[in-house]
């Protein structure tokens, strides 16, 4: 760190990057003082905000501090002769660069703070992003919500879900916003913060961060790799850990509808050739039917009735090599036993005058488990210990954490609004704890898509959410790239989707193209699961015909394959915090074109996937950076440069390096 | 006016109404700086402001000086200790408050200024609203554009005009914004600015006025009666000339296609006992062939090819009793004769280098005719002189206004962003002035549909724009009643719309009953005149069959009719500035039912019309208030309150007070 002086200014740098410059005519900080407005319908949101006045803080006074180790500068912001805001800068003990924030003026709620730009910088992250991947030259709201349906103003699926049902979404909108970005000059930047932000990449000259609050501090270090740079990233929000061995065996089969139900699929799926590793059964603890389609009953305990005898089963499962995997999500249904547990102790949400509040999920209402009480935390990962580790389930899908209210009240006494964002945060660590606790962290499989800062320690993979179960780029196949990208640069290296997708509305119904083309891609990434969607009848089905599941089984065998060379790419994930899928341009960051690639990516290392995401697609137009590529199932070699390769169903285009150490294993998959 | 100092602060009233309120807690005046960005594609805009600062106003010095006649009051508005802003406060020789605004400090370009609102308070106005009548809980944008193809985010039509064209506007967008406003409380509210402003009514305790600019001043005026206040209003902004006399002899019809084609469609009429006032020929100068439709040479001289004889024809029309009408707009289109002749003159718009800018509408080009330069008005002048009045026309479309791009370069140097606004009320001016310089105010008609501030004293009468040929609210014939209300309490008295409607697009084309039911309402309106639409192939016309000819003749006789009562009220608008078409409340201001009702109108004093704007409706639901209301058509008699009235075509739901001094006029429709 470097803080230098200027006539009326200063300029601070880190490991040779300018990263605030402040003068009088150009200041580095506004603050300001805004009105809110959150509307919230089924978890999507109309947020507004009034701000009232925004105040550049031109005024400085900097004192810099020199000790053995480091220098430290304290700079006070004032306005009108008045201080303002304490930024105390330092560098921590592993080398980062870190601003305090102190607010001394507390009248202010808006924060405007400026890092430098370069014309020509790109800039990635900020969560999980499922419509763009470089962020430069747009803003982009930071705040967990649903992530929309279409996501796209200009469609008209986006349209009629917006009119249904305020549910379109836009190219901002996710279940996983991170104030955190990183930079191709190689540094990230991180804003601690969990109030609503947006961060600003459409300036020449500065990203403009802002926060709806005072953050605590931003965290700032550069690196020579990107390989050290996640190091880094992942030494402070966290590091997931190893999947769990079983799941590199095959595919989860996404199932619904009971025990019996359940074993015929298995037998069936097995008698073509699938390798199966589990199946996911969300309707374990029971159902609800309604307009939108199969809804679960959130109240979480084995359901008798739609699963008889599985507390037996599950273990004959288990033993048959098929792990059982269920549902949770951090609310319960009013009026059931959990809800009545939890409403008695005072384990809920209330209103401000300490009523009760449930929140609409879509003609059925839920309480919030109030997660800033500790005792509610404890209680809820003993009904995850009790009724999901105990009995026998070996995961689940850890759903929802977007859907806080801003306007309920909470036991900590913070403000929902500043809560909101750190809800999917504490929502993976209670589940994290609950099975660190029960020594399964090795063997239990949770996968959440909710996200935020801090997520990457706890959460152990994220899905994509809710896609539509069609081609459409922002919502559909192709966005789950972008997506697992983005988050992966957070720090989540293992993430995977929805084979087949989830949203089945507004006349999109899964096809057999679809599926397949899905299961193609999902055979390379950390995690194959498939999922029924929310009107499994209007769906295209792994078992819908022989076709599809000899396809399926092919690619649950060429997944199973790459166990060695997978397993190698999770365990340097939990290590170095590498991801597991890959932007082109973290080995190829030379190569200007890999920037902007968004719909392909690296697996591990040595395979290049290009996913075929458009209907009807027979030839597909990939980018290979420069390297000799061998592709995985024909066998043809290629060198660097945009190629178009035949790609029929059955034969997505993927390659692999020919250098590769793990060439031998590659080679085989055109066999399999 | 009363100024009152507090404890910090200050309270300005006007005949006992507080118009500001300020203190250093709750400041009335904010200033900011911001960077705008207009994209515009063919006149409809995407309007976004970066603003970097935006500063409370708290400190004040205020000197007051009383002299004779009245108080002033220099209020020096201070930040950081320096003046900012100075605004003089006094009454003028009329008795309206004026705040005039000085900039100290130059560096602002955002105002925002609060008038003290009552929580109950109704606001109206802000130019031509179509969309809403009581315009409070919402802001309202000020920038003249394109209204917009549907209007309304929620509606497919707007979605699909949106995607297609970026055409779909919002409940906002108006040919004709004006930054002023008028209360339940009897008062107007002008601030004196053509730069894009905002009025903000969502706020209960106070109206919020934005401006890209310092505005020149506020003015404002309270009266006990809206007739007063209607008188007061246009004593500022200016009135309309009577209406010429043959305009209330019967229907204008629109026609195009050549002078064979005019004859014989006059004649058709008059045989089915139109009663035939005119004929509106938007193409007497020619016209062009685009995707949207049929569309017109923008060369602003008779088309001998198109019109043959008509140098001849038109004079023997006239003494026919039949007035031929043209069309002009303030574009010329390239590489044409006029275009030449203004490019060689130096009487266009530039690039800022002073290169050549034409503007896209549509498939073609056309130079902005700088109405900044003198000299070019004077050639403006001259050419509808010469080639539309002295050959003969009795009137025409003076279309468009809201097309003067932000990033052209005017003669005059002021910014095109603020000479936007000021674009329709320039091009009234021209046209008013070459009509009244012909010695004919009298005698020719001319209607606008942009508008803004003074407009009122120069365009001779608004036309609705452009609608739907749909039943749509936001769009179609309902929408054009609160544009005649909001526009006429602006002091534009004299309001009519196309029969029928103009846009044929996505779908949408013009039904038999659609073109019916709006002949039934513009019989009740100062002026009826027809238009094919821009898809005339698509559209029922007037004369597509037998029925809806007869249909139109009768409603034709009954507007020739009512010329007595019509004409007076047009008298009464020159002077007093009442429109014709008035909101229900402006005569029963004590029934608060009356400010909620924006789809029914009296016309006069003593007829009330509520449109069928609904399509299949045959029982329409009216509102009366309290009075004796006659139905104009069956004659049956009426007391106040919601009453529902059959209607079936060619039974419009019409009333006329009993009471009225014209009730014979009125007892005779019912026999016509």
């Amino acid at each position: 760190m470097k803080l230098l002086s200027t006539e009326n200014g200063f300029i601070l740098s880190h490991k040779n990057r300018v990263i605030f410059t402040h003068s009088t005519e150009s200041p580095m900080l506004f603050l300001g003082v805004g009105e809110s407005n959150f509307d919230m319908y089924r978890g999507n949101f109309d947020i507004t905000d009034y701000v009232t006045e925004r105040l550049a803080m031109r005024q400085v006074d900097v004192e810099t501090f020199e000790s053995d180790e480091a220098v430290k500068a304290v700079i006070t912001f004032k306005f009108d002769g008045e201080p303002t805001l304490k930024m105390t800068v330092s560098q921590t003990l592993e080398g980062r660069l870190k601003a305090d924030f102190e607010a001394i003026d507390k009248k202010y709620n808006r924060f405007w703070l400026r890092v430098d730009a370069n014309q020509q910088e790109r800039v990635f992250g900020c969560g999980e992003q499922l419509t763009y991947l470089n962020l430069r030259g747009k803003n982009f709201p930071l705040w967990s919500s649903e992530p929309g349906v279409g996501r796209n103003k200009q469609t008209e699926v986006t349209f009629m879900a917006d009119v249904n049902d305020k549910a379109g979404g836009d190219y901002y909108t996710t279940n996983y916003p991170q104030p955190t970005f990183v930079s191709d000059e190689k540094y990230f930047c991180h804003l601690e913060t969990t109030a609503y932000a947006d961060f600003d990449f459409s300036n020449e000259e500065f990203h403009e961060l802002q926060a709806w609050d005072i953050p605590q501090y931003l965290l700032l270090d550069k690196e020579e790799s990107y390989e050290a740079l996640m190091e880094n990233i992942t030494g402070v929000f966290g590091r997931q850990p190893v999947l769990p061995d079983w799941v590199h065996d095959g595919v989860i089969l996404g199932i619904q509808g009971g025990t019996d139900i359940t074993y015929d699929k298995i037998a069936k799926a097995r008698q073509h050739g699938v390798e199966v590793s589990g199946v996911w059964c969300q309707d374990w603890q029971g159902k609800k039917v309604t307009s939108f389609g199969k809804r679960l009953q959130w109240d979480w305990q084995w359901n008798s009735e739609m699963y008889p005898e599985l507390d037996t089963k599950i273990h004959e499962l288990k033993a048959d090599g098929v792990r059982f995997l269920g549902y949770i999500n951090p609310y319960v249904l009013e009026d059931y036993p959990l809800y009545k547990i939890a409403q008695e102790k005072g384990y809920l949400a209330t209103k401000q005058d300490g009523s009760k509040y449930v929140v609409d999920f879509g003609e059925f209402y839920c309480g919030v488990v109030d997660f800033t009480n500790p005792e509610a935390c404890e209680w809820y990962k003993s009904v995850i210990k009790t009724n999901m580790i105990d009995f026998g389930l070996d995961g689940w899908m850890g759903d929802f954490g977007e859907y806080l209210p801003t306007d309920c009240t909470l036991s900590n006494g913070v403000d929902a609004e500043i809560e909101h964002n750190k809800w999917p945060y504490r929502w993976a660590k209670i589940q994290h704890e609950a099975i660190e606790e029960a020594g399964k962290t090795d063997d239990i499989l949770f996968f959440m898509r909710a996200g935020g800062t801090g997520i990457q320690g706890y959460c152990h993979t994220l899905w994509g959410g809710d896609q539509l179960v069609d081609w459409c780029l922002d919502d559909g196949l192709a966005s789950v790239i972008p997506a697992a990208l983005s988050s992966g640069l957070m720090g989540n290296g293992i993430h995977h989707s929805d084979i087949g997708g989830y949203t089945t509305l507004h006349g999109k119904k899964r096809s057999k193209e679809l599926f397949q083309r899905w299961v193609e891609m999902n055979a390379f990434t950390p995690i194959m699961r498939g999922h029924e969607g929310n009107r499994p009848d209007d769906n295209h089905q792994y078992d819908t015909d022989e076709e599809t599941l000899i396809h399926l089984a092919k690619f649950s065998r060429i997944f199973k394959h790459l166990k060695p060379y997978i397993k190698q790419a999770v365990i340097l994930n939990s290590k170095k915090g590498m991801p597991v899928q890959r932007p082109l341009f973290m080995h190829y960051e030379d190569d200007a074109q890999t920037f902007e690639i968004k719909y392909q990516y690296l697996l591990g290392r040595d395979i290049l996937v290009a996913p075929v995401y458009n209907k009807g697609e027979l030839l597909k137009r990939v980018y290979l950076p420069n390297d000799t590529w061998v592709h995985a199932f024909t066998g043809e070699t290629y060198t660097g440069g945009w190629v178009d390769v035949e790609a029929p169903i059955g034969q997505p285009a993927v390659f692999y390096r020919a250098e590769s150490e793990q060439r031998e294993l590659f080679d085989v998959i055109r066999s399999l």
